[in-house]
């Protein structure tokens, strides 16, 4: 199953905001209609965010082919949808350089992001779980946080796509998946996924992901990145900088996997990063609230990033 | 208005699994609905536990007066219905003393102890905001955790009594409180006091803490404890640790505020205290969960302990 495809004319997502509870397909026919799925996160994580832009773009070329101010206006609305992932404005620049050759052009363009995203994952999956097990040994216990599964991408995932395949290799103990608050990612997309695949696992809260690291219950954590920076900063979900802390006291592996689609060399210190609040709604009911959506994880808390083409020894001195 | 109190011959106390939506009153007249209330955190918080566990004894003494062994035993359940908090058992204890010179004696004992812990409360916040503007200055914006307010003692409150007492002096910017999952005793319980007490704040989820820190949003980091141990370790609310290492890493004072009855000379370590798990369905309704509902911040981690009676400047060396 794809979460995010091209179908007859339209793209095509698997809802996240309905799992676990339905399995639901949406069908996006317009601008619009994606924007909107990309700020309620019916799609997210930052690779399928890239795919997602391009996609737009395709559907924008169809509607607006003749009118190049409104297209140009249509490329930027879904260039800035979100701002934090540097996926989905790259993504939508790719698809949108083909402009000039009409929409099939256009839509052939992001197709092959698509494909791309799917040999990363492939490629990052297999890469990433010779380096577990170089690091932690024949029977990893990982602690990972939000979703990095085939939700996040097209199919098999970032960090998420190397824990399976540790699973087949038979190289796996368990999971623990931090429950992700405020959307649940974790307890909602990751524990459902990991029900799929037989991997036996446990939901945390995430504020108990330092302490258990700390009792001696996980041998890495791995998570993946919405953009890492030209200094390898890490920017990814609120709660990963306090895990790369845990880890970094427990003496473990902090395990960043991400598609080079993620690298952006333009930007060189996670300082520079605009953080998406995404409101008090999302929090509670109660009161105020700030809800910074992503951290920043200091590079030196980062012992290596896995990509689809390399993996980058942080702890060594190395540099994306 | 107090937490817990004994009135016409029952326990009474705000059941803290309605706020914020209810304010309700909850007359216990058994060990039996005593000691539910414990278990369901209807009463919760250190020095509340360690009221709850005198005046149970109370009860007690006045039902199996004529019966040592039933007396016996309904002691030893009250010491046990949490394993964490050392003040419940303490409580109990203290006022299991008594109970050879009768239900009155008994009953005055623990009335003792609830004054005693009122008064602590007033000590500490005294003390407290003494301390936090000699570190921070005289606008402190303060994160706190879990809730320690007066609902968490009788009145006023161990490290959330120091927030009213800083904001009645007019030395407080504001409050973060970190949201506390799973059961949400900041967003619910001290946002719900900081509320009535007029103290600008915002919640955040757990996992945000450590970033806002680092962001440098925080000058503090103030929180209660359940069991402080010989060598200075910290047991308190599950996330406690995290946000240690969060203040550490920025470089800015972790605080904790409890009254002398949470000190625990008798426990050498973190690593010798039982770590209640509260089981899966609190966390998640979709998978199996791990759910320790306390963790240990080392001494090394903590700048300094306020009690009722001393301040333990562990950053200096001091040790409880």
């Amino acid at each position: 199953m794809r979460t995010i495809d091209w179908v007859d004319g339209a793209v095509e997502i698997v809802d996240q905001t309905a799992l676990p509870g339905d399995l639901r397909v949406l069908r996006l026919h317009t601008v619009g209609e994606l924007i909107a799925a990309i700020q309620s996160l019916a799609v997210r994580g930052a690779p399928a965010l890239g795919v997602a832009g391009a996609f737009g773009v395709a559907l924008a070329a169809r509607v607006h082919g003749d009118d190049p101010g409104a297209l140009r206006q249509a490329v930027q609305r879904i260039e800035t949808a979100r701002p934090t992932a540097v996926n989905l404005a790259r993504g939508a620049q790719r698809a949108a350089n083909l402009l000039p050759l009409g929409p099939d052009a256009v839509l052939a363009e992001a197709c092959a992001i698509r494909d791309e995203e799917i040999a990363a994952s492939e490629s990052m999956a297999a890469r990433g779980a010779d380096l577990v097990t170089e690091l932690c040994g024949p029977r990893a216990r990982l602690l990972t946080h939000c979703n990095t599964g085939g939700l996040c991408a097209v199919t098999v995932g970032t960090a998420l796509g190397v824990v399976g395949e540790l699973h087949r290799r038979g190289r796996l103990t368990g999971v623990i998946a931090s429950e992700t608050r405020p959307l649940l990612q974790g307890a909602r997309l990751t524990s459902w996924e990991l029900t799929q695949w037989g991997v036996p696992h446990r939901v945390a809260v995430d504020s108990a992901g330092p302490f258990l690291m700390a009792r001696g219950e996980v041998d890495a954590v791995i998570l993946g990145a919405d953009r890492i920076c030209a200094n390898g900063d890490v920017i990814n979900k609120i709660g990963s900088y306090a895990h790369a802390l845990g880890a970094r006291r427990a003496g473990i592996p902090f395990l960043v996997v991400a598609p080079e689609s993620t690298v952006d060399g333009a930007t060189p210190t996670g300082g520079h990063v605009e953080i998406e609040d995404r409101g008090a709604a999302e929090v509670t009911a109660w009161s105020d609230a700030v809800n910074p959506a992503f951290d920043v994880t200091p590079a030196d808390l980062v012992t290596a990033i896995v990509t689809d083409r390399r993996v980058i020894r942080l702890d060594r001195g190395e540099r994306p």
